[in-house]
């Protein structure tokens, strides 16, 4: 029996994964994190219909005594997590919208990007090694972005949602190198969603031709595809949703 | 005739650059930032010196209001840089320290690197374009890291410093797209100098090998050898000092 974590569970990928995960039967438990109460009430629905299956804890990932506490509380109602996926991101909101040029670069936005995108997903790494660290094969996938390819990058702009996912990517390809010392069971990766019809992307859908724009459904289908087959040998990188590896 | 400004002019890399360019006769005027007053004594003995050439500005590169206020100083004095060196980088300084392992990482540390290491690079990028944007070659050089380079990252660690570097890398490759459009005769790379014998270095030379470590005059020479011939075509690119070019 398995245990999971879905990180930013009430965003578009993180409850499509959730969903996914209800429905498998070796699935003993799925802890699903939120920010925003307002934002959780599908989740909360979800929970309520689940037999105590699905829990939620609420987490703000920019703040590390917060992750130490969501942790703590785990750890006190089972040992193992086999499935850890951070949905957790940030592209806009508010004032903070993705730069169109140098001229729109904001310090404070630039900073919030790194937190959320970069800083959080590494410290969930540092508090979760002890759930991870056991003798099943376990993966811990973090939705990164095409875009945050360095190598990749030909239109540019997006300058701070970028950065925050190039370094994002180094942080967990340094984790995968921590980890394979520590807790060689555990696959690191990286994935590239594709263009999925989310909140997120909502407002730059426009160009992305129809058959491009995923459902949630369907990129959760084909991103569990590369969680429930890749090897250990492959931890550390970055996987596109069609299963191909992505330049950093 | 041409003008340089070099960023962290108090360095050891820094430095060396300041006194390279000052013996070049095609040099007309050459800016070096500090940020402490305290560890810029030699910069103001060559300063007092230059008969003028060599002009020191005090910059905190973690305050965009200073970079503004810095550069409309550099605007009332000349209407052109052909040589932006932007060697400021953070490594280790008090209780931070490069991490060898997650539970060394610290979130207020993790954020100083970026706002050092990445942030800082690409407001001087926004702040410096009509200084740049000139019918003549110039060329805006970072002092990047291998270490910063996500697919060269096979032995883990110093992860607050990796990805700060990596960020920096996507950064600059991202400005690299934007000038080409609004400058174009603008170059920007992005250099590894090798292990250098700097402040910087210093705690961590222990298993350089001597012939491996270099001058801080030796480094320079090499970098200038790159930043004289480097073309057009090859803006936003990565260079390690010998030239070749470096994976992201």
């Amino acid at each position: 029996m398995k245990n999971a974590l879905i990180l930013g569970g009430n965003g578009g990928i993180g409850f499509a994964f959730v969903q996914h995960l209800l429905q498998r039967d070796n699935i003993t438990r799925i802890y699903a994190t939120y920010r925003r109460p307002e934002s959780a009430e599908d989740l909360k629905i979800l929970a309520q219909q689940s037999n105590q299956r699905l829990q939620l804890l609420q987490l703000d990932i920019t703040d590390e005594d917060n992750i130490a506490q969501v942790v703590k509380g785990i750890q006190q109602d089972i040992k193992q997590l086999h499935f850890v996926i951070n949905c957790v991101g940030l592209l806009h909101g508010g004032e903070l919208q993705p730069e169109k040029s140098l001229r729109q670069l904001n310090s404070d936005h630039l900073i919030q990007y790194f937190q959320v995108n970069s800083i959080g997903g590494v410290l969930l790494a540092k508090h979760l090694l002890p759930l991870l660290q056991h003798k099943e094969r376990n993966v811990f996938a973090s939705i990164s972005a095409k875009i945050g390819s360095i190598e990749d990058n030909y239109i540019g702009g997006w300058y701070g949602y970028r950065a925050s996912k190039a370094a994002l990517n180094m942080f967990m390809r340094t984790v995968a190198i921590e980890y394979r010392r520590k807790s060689p069971q555990t696959i690191i990766i990286q994935l590239h969603p594709g263009t999925t019809d989310t909140a997120l992307s909502q407002p730059f859908q426009r160009n992305v031709p129809p058959e491009k724009l995923f459902t949630c459904d369907r990129t959760v289908t084909q991103l569990l595809n590369i969680i429930d087959t890749v090897t250990e040998t492959e931890s550390g990188q970055f996987f596109s949703w069609d299963g191909s590896k992505l330049p950093w």
